[in-house]
Parts: structure tokens; C-alpha cells; sequence
């Protein structure tokens, strides 16, 4: 499948390169306001796979480019993004298109990090209503340590939770999630249940700075 | 220690005066409107520590009465009956008294169980509203999976969020969850940030609910 990271070059779509890369044949389109930048990321990437001997199929594009070279598109961005980059992208959708969104709203107070969604109640809903209709919306990879997941040798052991009103699109998004080793998608209902799961992000970073000998979190339901 | 818990008739409640009567000598003192209905449960949770050759030292007393022989007392009540049983136990509490709530406000919708907070942002806030200046409280026990917590035999592996305003009480709140084994206390921080964490609890719901095999689940920070 071809899959698009846009903002890939950040940390997460950085680690979810890496890890799709390397766990399954899957064609990886690296986005980026800048195709310099993402063509700049996608070079990397594949030297820190062919140093281990492996191969990965990641190109860079700028993030319409690589919008529409895929069919799941994932919005690597940080929230204060999404909008322009989705107007970016807007003519370059097809149908068949899947969104996926991993971003997260977050204020820092004196007492740490709170989570803060937009006025739309959750990043997810945002990305739904700031989408074209007939383009479903998936929200996943929200509680994923971002240097881990870069890192290809630890074994993550944690669970990415997928929410949308369209079941297909989560199914499809679900089997991606589970592809890479160490991750357990769950399924977490609709797009509705999203604060829930996105509230956990700031939560994971208050839990590190706060007990010692944590850091960069997952979670793990059990 | 002395340990109240109110509502200690119900699953939570149930749950933390098993283990605490398993893996401490603390002393528990049951709590519940009518203290015939405390009783019971404090003879029938002594009977199932009899029945593995443990004695527990459990007693049943009506919220006001389990509260003023406690230093520690754990709020196990809806959140719509939390400002009664402060009212009720408000006399009989001491300046070295805690308060600890484990409580959370959710709402069923057809998309499945939403965190409902109270307006003043989490039910942590509103028991500290609620309650008189110089007692301290603190959440914790928020995301546990009560039938296994009250299912001796069940490992747990879990974790459990504290939250206070007042070090010296989550510190004590802390140890007494340390004490419970498989059970891990993590500093979560102030009660402004209760919300991320009572959220997490609607979303081991649905999330037991969705997936296959899961049931009665707990949280993980890994």
C-alpha cells in the first residue's frame, strides 16, 4: 500500500517510516511543506536502514505530492497545521483517500502539560470537519512514544488506539497499526470517544518528567 | 494505619479492602450509609480472607463512623453522591485526615461511555471543593479494574495515577498503593490535572466492550 507521512519529517512520522519500512513492503511517501526537506528525510531514513542491511521503499515529496501518490495519508503535523496543510492537499484526494490523524491539542501550565483541544472538542473532530465529506478520517498513533518508535531496537510493547465512523478505513488503518511489531491497535469507537485518547499525550509526558526513571511513555491497556 | 472506605460496599470498595487486608496489617473500616450494610460486607470480605487461611482486620460502620476512626479516607461513591457522604463524615474529620477519591463522571451516549466531568473540571476538584480547606485530598484509584482488584488471585500489573496539591499526602497515598502488590503509584502531578486521568476510565470501558477479549482492563504506562 502507499502510504503518506506528512510532516514526516517530525518525530513521530519519522518513527513511523522507520517502523513500516522496516515490517512491511509498504511504499512510503515522506511529506513536507518543502520537498527538499522531506527528499532530505527520506535519504536518511533509508541510510539508517541499509546500515542494518535492509531496504525500505520511502521517498520525500512536498506534502501534496506525497498526498497523492497514497492512499492512507497521515497528518504528522502539529494541530496549528492541520488546517493549511489538509487546504494543501485538498485537490490532491481521491476517494479511495484515507486520513489518519495522530495530532494532539496541548497547553503548558505551572503544573505541566494539560490537553487542550480545539473548540471542535477533539484534534480528530477537527480534521473530520476540516476534511472533505467523503473522505473518512481515522484517528490513531495519538499515545506513541515518539523517540522510541524512531528506535528501531526497542521493542515498544504498547497500543495505539483507532477511532472513526467509518469502519472500513479504521479496519484498513488497524491492519497498518498492527503491522509494525511491538504496537496493538484497539479499537476505540468513533471519533465522538477521541478526547479521551488524545488527553492521554499530555498525561504521558507529565508521568515522565514527574517519576523518575520514565521517559518517553507508552500505554498499555491490560 | 487507619483506612476508611466509604462505599466500601461497592466494586472499588471491595476491591482495596481485599488487597489491603491481604498484603497490609493496616486496619479497614468500612463505610457505607447504613452500617448494617457495612457490617455485612465486612464479615463476608473476612470470610473470603478466612477461606485462604488470611485474617483481615475489616469492620463495618456507617460512613461517619468508618471516616472519624480513619486516617485515610477513600471516597468509593458515585460522584453524585460524594458531596452527601462529605457532608455527612465533614464532623468527624481531623486536620491529619486525607480524603482520597477515586471517582469519575461519565455518561452513556450511543457512541458508547463518555467522560462527563462536573463543571469544576474533574470530580478530584470537586471533592476538593467540597471538602473543608485544611484537609488535603488526593485522586487516585481512578482506572482500576474493580472485579479483578477485588479477585485476589488476579496479578494486576497496573498502574495508578496520584494526584494532590499536598506532597506530604500523595506521598502517604502513594505508599498505601505501593503496599497493594501489583499495583504501581505514579505521581501524576496537581488536581488541575485530574481530567486526563478521570477520562481514562470511560475509555477502558469502551474499550473492553470493543475488542475481543479484553475485559475489566487497567492502564500501563510503559
Amino acid at each position: 500500500m502507499d502510504i503518506a507521512i506528512l510532516g514526516g519529517t517530525g518525530d513521530i512520522g519519522r518513527g513511523l517510516a522507520l517502523r513500516w519500512a522496516r515490517d512491511t513492503t509498504h511504499t512510503i511517501h515522506i511529506g513536507s511543506r518543502k520537498s527538499e526537506r522531506a527528499q532530505a528525510s527520506a535519504t536518511e531514513y533509508r541510510t539508517l536502514l541499509s546500515d542494518r542491511g535492509l531496504s525500505g521503499d520511502i521517498s520525500g515529496f512536498d506534502n501534496r505530492g506525497a498526498a497523492e501518490r497514497a492512499r492512507v495519508v497521515v497528518l504528522g503535523v502539529p494541530p496549528y497545521h492541520v488546517r493549511s496543510v489538509i487546504d494543501a492537499i485538498r485537490d490532491g484526494l481521491s476517494e479511495e483517500d484515507i486520513l489518519v490523524t495522530p495530532a494532539v491539542g496541548m497547553n503548558r501550565t505551572d503544573a505541566g502539560l494539560r490537553y487542550d483541544p480545539p473548540p471542535t472538542g477533539s484534534v480528530t473532530q477537527f480534521v473530520r470537519e476540516t476534511s472533505p465529506d467523503e473522505i473518512p478520517v481515522v484517528g490513531a498513533f495519538h499515545n506513541l512514544p515518539a523517540h522510541r518508535l524512531a528506535e528501531l531496537d526497542d521493542p515498544l510493547g504498547i497500543d495505539t488506539v483507532i477511532l472513526g465512523d467509518d469502519d472500513d478505513a479504521k479496519s484498513i488503518v488497524s491492519d497498518l497499526a498492527a503491522e509494525i511489531e511491538g504496537l496493538r491497535p484497539l479499537d476505540g469507537g468513533a471519533i465522538s470517544q477521541a478526547p479521551e485518547v488524545e488527553g492521554i499525550t499530555p498525561l504521558l509526558v507529565n508521568l515522565a518528567t514527574r517519576n523518575d526513571g520514565m521517559e518517553d511513555l507508552g500505554v498499555r491497556f491490560t
